[in-house]
């Protein structure tokens, strides 16, 4: 299993899901922007912007090539310099407060003395949170990691719980989902056997998402409710530019600019100090963006 | 010359501030929310919000005690524990596309075992770019560091094109000012003469912006220069969340989240790839955020 191969995988990944997003907007369509890195490879970045449910969201595929810096070989604690990285990468925030911020990246890792990894994630960030969309989200999560492990989905679950954290807000970004990393065997079957567990992951994310988005998306919404969405937006900002790690090594390593920050909303806003009143849907959604919730039982 | 004495002088600097912004806008009003800080002393935040002319400002005083923690030593390269600091930071977003953007910060840092800096900064952030006002702007930071000493301006102005720069981007953060940090003497009368010109940043920031504000503040803007502000301010939350050290430093100890985040503006707007046309005022702008332009000659 080669990385060409599963970066093919990973292509093929993206054009099916912007095909299936395009159907579920009925109106917006994906952009192609292909890019070169520096080093070596590339990829394709698919934006869709002002769709009928979509306001602005991205779809972007890398395969690239390079050697790392002193100081991310440290940070990585590995000691080869050449890399191989692909990988899968949404992030999509709707027009109406119904429907929830969805992200999915799935990714893998080579160096060039064989020692490699697999990583990923997906998570849910509703700008209120509705108790049976969390509890689809996640049992279509479960059942995805029970297919491989039985200790997938209580290991990753947990693991979005710590990721997807905002420390200075002491709030979780949204109702999380799963996330891994270093995911390694030492066997060619073993290889073969996590690469089927991230396509896997890969081919859950329009079956865990499009329900919610479809069962939410024609639901009529006010001004106040638009207004405390672009509020929740501000926190996702927060979260991407001051923690994801993605962000960050993007950043660092001279990424693609337009790629890495496509996943930042169309519309944000900060109010000084914004606090719902007690007794409003909107405290009830702050109140439930705390960890260790249980959504699936 | 105590930290008290010096917190008190920047106390009275936030209202003499805060008073003449009030006057200057003409309808909004500074709240005021006095904190206290967990280990020792506290603040008072004050914010502007939906000023006729200010959209969003905040003006901050601070003066808090505690105990540095290891990692923080180290990144400042001290040994002593106990500290106390104080200052003013402010930002302010104009409503009109037409005003630029300012940010001042005054500051005062001490060690129980006497070692103490001084440090500060003043940047101008332009949505459009206007030659005479940069030049304004520079000529009353460089008469004012000039009252000092004739190395002030020019090394404050170079610390500046570094300090407020976006590496991500290749862009200054906007026409960019002084910036100046861990200014110490050995003598009481250094000491002196050093609180003598922060105090004297601090008169000046009025003498530097109002002038500017007033200009330009009922110009009549349009849609689509109101279109490129948010764009703009977008930069302005990429610096300050992810290369601000205030920012950073004050998230990471735990300081006031509403105070230190009172400098994002209250709407901002990400989208993909935007590339104004080359012969347009925006892109004229864009090809000035650069370091090193000499504004005042």
């Amino acid at each position: 299993m080669t990385g060409e191969e599963i970066s093919l995988f990973f292509r093929d990944l993206q054009k099916r899901i912007c095909d299936r997003l395009e159907e579920a907007d009925g109106k917006g369509s994906f952009s192609s922007d292909y890019w070169q890195h520096k080093e070596g490879g590339g990829g394709l970045t698919r934006v869709i912007q002002d769709g009928d449910h979509l306001e602005k969201g991205g779809v972007n595929f890398s395969a690239v090539s390079g050697k790392l810096n002193p100081s991310i070989r440290k940070a990585l604690g590995v000691e080869a310099e050449g890399f191989f990285a692909t990988g899968v990468s949404i992030v999509l925030h709707p027009q109406s407060p119904l429907v929830p911020i969805i992200h999915m990246n799935v990714r893998y890792f080579e160096l060039e003395n064989g020692q490699y990894w697999f990583g990923g994630g997906i998570d849910l960030t509703p700008i209120y949170v509705v108790k049976d969309d969390a509890k689809s989200f996640h049992s279509e999560l479960k059942k995805t990691c029970d297919r491989h492990s039985a200790d997938y989905y209580p290991e990753f679950k947990k693991w979005a719980d710590d990721y997807f954290y905002i420390p200075h807000r002491a709030e979780t970004r949204g109702v999380g989902g799963i996330f891994f990393d270093k995911l390694a065997g030492s066997s060619e079957q073993e290889k073969l056997k996590l690469f089927d567990f991230v396509k896997d992951v890969g081919e859950t994310f329009l079956k865990a998402y499009l329900p919610i988005f479809n069962r939410n998306k024609h639901l009529p919404w006010t001004d106040k409710q638009k207004e405390w969405q672009l509020i929740r937006r501000g926190r996702y900002v927060e979260f991407n530019l001051v923690y994801d790690r993605g962000t960050k090594f993007g950043l660092e390593t001279g990424g693609r600019v337009e790629s890495i920050l496509m996943s930042l909303p169309a519309l944000v806003s900060w109010k000084y100090d914004h606090k719902p009143s007690p007794d409003s849907e909107e405290n009830t959604t702050l109140e439930q963006l705390r960890r260790s919730i249980d959504w699936i039982s």
